[in-house]
């Protein structure tokens, strides 16, 4: 992974070598506590070191009894799914992955009747055993499959902590199961069995998403000028102290999509608490400069723009042609435009004073995405301790859980109460 | 289309009974301003006409010749694109909808390398007929049906403009060619051939869409308080100016979930200029409160959240379960799960200040979906009388399609050479 800060000097806002100066004395105290918070295995902290203590064995052996199934199919959500899906959008496999992420009735009964329900494999992610949204698409998912004939715990996966429902369901009916990390939390957990599993069902190499990993480790340093992760982290830190309270993430890659929804929860979810926080907004190169540059040029001064890209890629050249005006494209190749595109994006942001970051790596496979996903792990617990802020948890997800469980009748809960006080002004 | 207010009273940022009513006097005025470039077909306001003006006969002639295909592949990016795939991805259809709207060769090959391209109809869209990355992909879509032995002539559908390359083209071989309409910019042409040709195709409804969209004209109106669109854009409108420059826009069914895309176009095109606008921030419920809600509540207060739905839908009832602390929602349903989430987090949002509004539609069907993209356009054009900007044009665009065609050997252009001059910070 490179980073490349060049474009967020001078800016509105912006910063200046003088700024780095000051901030990198912060980031080699940062530094220190991050250190120390991975060398005592501390709660959060620990997602630094993954690829280090992650099993690949043990994903291998859990997933060996599902010898090439057609399809995984993963009931999760958050950060249960999302750095399996990153992975699984990222790299091409013959194995088919789908996400059951969401509760809506058209889309959960659509896939099914979609799926081969003998031939799938089904992974059900949740720490708690719990969450609302999984187990309902689990009970869901578990009927539909008797429905279809099919024996469900031959074909179901668990990850899951060391006690709760999906625990003793995986013991009573001897399911393979795969044990969430201690001290990971979700959106920190595609380096472990929650972001690996699908990924060796699909066949890609885990060990080289690990290895990956440790190149990310091993680039971490005490000073922001020789950490890309720092550096992407301290620069984003202080636009964002600055007036840079959106961070728009823009791959140039169909095929990292799903990567800057992986990035939009780590960064919301992280770093949005007390105040601050960086909100993400999700765009992709280079459709959305048909879509958003317009704002992201022209539109008011409080953002930052990342442009993300595999330096190397398959290429498809573009015909020749005869239609008028259009004969420089015939010869040059769809990799070229995109390239173009890239290189003018970023500077037509550059010209109008929008700071913007590069983040290049060689190319989508194993290796690189192992470390461009650890590299912006580490640049968000390098953001939160500049911040102060507890990167690690989410309290204030935790009021519309009791809202919603009280409205569903499992349980007494005042949030519940506050729904029917709602305040209306309605216009039809 | 149904909009609710009240959760952006009293907020931070908020508004007060009092500020709507100086506020009215200013919708009316700029409702008289949009009513006169309503009846003189002005650019831009003429798209608030479409439902009037759009012939669904002419989209039903040019699209019978395909009769029954087994997809429609439409070639064309941002509002050339966003609009078709809005309906396409809201409804079902037997007729698969794919959209070549990317320069990324490996997602283009993969693409064609699954479509059966002799039961495909090619829906090429670009007013200006120059497009670089829609006449790009078209010229490889175009080779590609060569290769497969596919008579290209025989599958291609042309929407453009009066003159230009692809309307030689349709002429030249005698294609179905349907008029981009005049005075209607890209991302206000939903409900003309641009967006509704591909509906035509995929055995939709036209003329609903645009009874639809009657309904939407019909309920405008010079007060905020009579005009759900109006309430929408005002309301949007007033917390921008105090601070919201940020609308997280959260529909509650996938099915909506290109709406959203079709959305953040709208309005960051049209509303970011002069260091104005408000960038829209694509979400999905229920998911994304697991990934983005914790900001919402907890990150700065620059944001408001739009939350959309569908009062009714089909829905899934979830079995009875013997897994502990879940019996509360066996007998219930994943609507009923998703009603719940969604008035939990509207509820959340209130409880922490969070301005938010409601935006409900009675189902997911073309009468209504006509009615809430009018209405959204027509909240768009609102805002944008009130912020005094030039809603219709994208001037921040030129700069890049200049470097970036200048980069191609496409002409000479200074903003190529101010890619060279980049300023380079490097952390590797």
């Amino acid at each position: 992974m490179e980073v490349d800060i060049g474009n967020a000097l001078g800016t509105q806002p912006g910063l200046t070598e003088e700024t780095l100066d000051r901030l990198d004395d912060r980031v080699a105290d940062a530094d220190d506590r991050i250190a120390r918070g991975m060398a005592d295995d501390e709660f959060g902290y620990a997602s630094l070191n993954l690829p280090e203590t992650a099993d690949p064995a043990a994903i291998r052996a859990a997933v060996e009894p599902f010898d090439e199934p057609e399809a995984v199919l993963t009931v999760g959500i958050g950060g249960s799914a999302l750095g399996a899906a990153t992975l699984a959008d990222a790299l091409e496999s013959d194995v088919d992955a789908y996400f059951l992420d969401n509760v809506d009735p058209d889309a959960v009964d659509a896939l099914l009747a979609s799926l081969p329900l003998e031939e799938v494999v089904v992974n059900v992610v949740s720490r708690s055993g719990t969450t609302a949204e999984t187990l309902a698409n689990f009970l869901v998912v578990r009927e539909a499959m008797a429905d279809a004939g099919v024996d469900w715990t031959e074909r179901t996966l668990v990850t899951t902590g060391e006690s709760g429902n999906l625990r003793r369901l995986a013991e009573t009916h001897d399911l393979p199961a795969l044990d969430v990390p201690e001290g990971v939390p979700g959106r920190f957990s595609v380096l472990s069995t929650v972001g690996l599993a699908v990924a060796a069902l699909q066949g890609h190499d885990v060990e080289a998403v690990l290895a990956g990993g440790r190149d990310g480790m091993a680039s971490l340093a005490g000073s922001l000028r020789e950490s890309p992760a720092y550096a992407y982290g301290a620069t984003t830190y202080a636009l964002a102290e600055r007036g840079a309270l959106t961070n728009a993430f823009m791959p140039y890659s169909e095929s990292l999509e799903t990567f800057a929804e992986w990035f939009a929860q780590l960064w919301a979810e992280s770093l949005g608490k007390d105040g601050l926080g960086q909100t993400p907004a999700r765009a992709l190169g280079a459709t959305d400069q048909h879509s958003q540059l317009q704002l992201y040029r022209a539109g008011p001064a409080d953002k930052l723009v990342t442009l993300v890209r595999p330096r190397e890629r398959a290429d498809s050249r573009i015909p020749e042609t005869d239609l008028e005006g259009l004969s420089y494209l015939g010869g040059s190749s769809l990799g070229d435009l995109l390239d173009a595109e890239f290189a003018a994006t970023e500077a037509s942001l550059a010209a109008a004073d929008v700071p913007n970051v590069r983040v290049e790596i060689d190319r989508v496979d194993e290796r690189a995405l192992g470390e461009l996903l650890y590299g912006m792990e580490a640049a968000c617990v390098l953001y939160g301790e500049l911040a102060s802020v507890s990167t690690f948890t989410q309290p204030a997800v935790e009021w519309g859980k009791k809202a919603a469980r009280g409205l569903l009748g499992g349980g007494d809960f005042p949030e519940a109460e506050a729904v029917a006080d709602k305040r209306e002004f309605r216009i039809d």
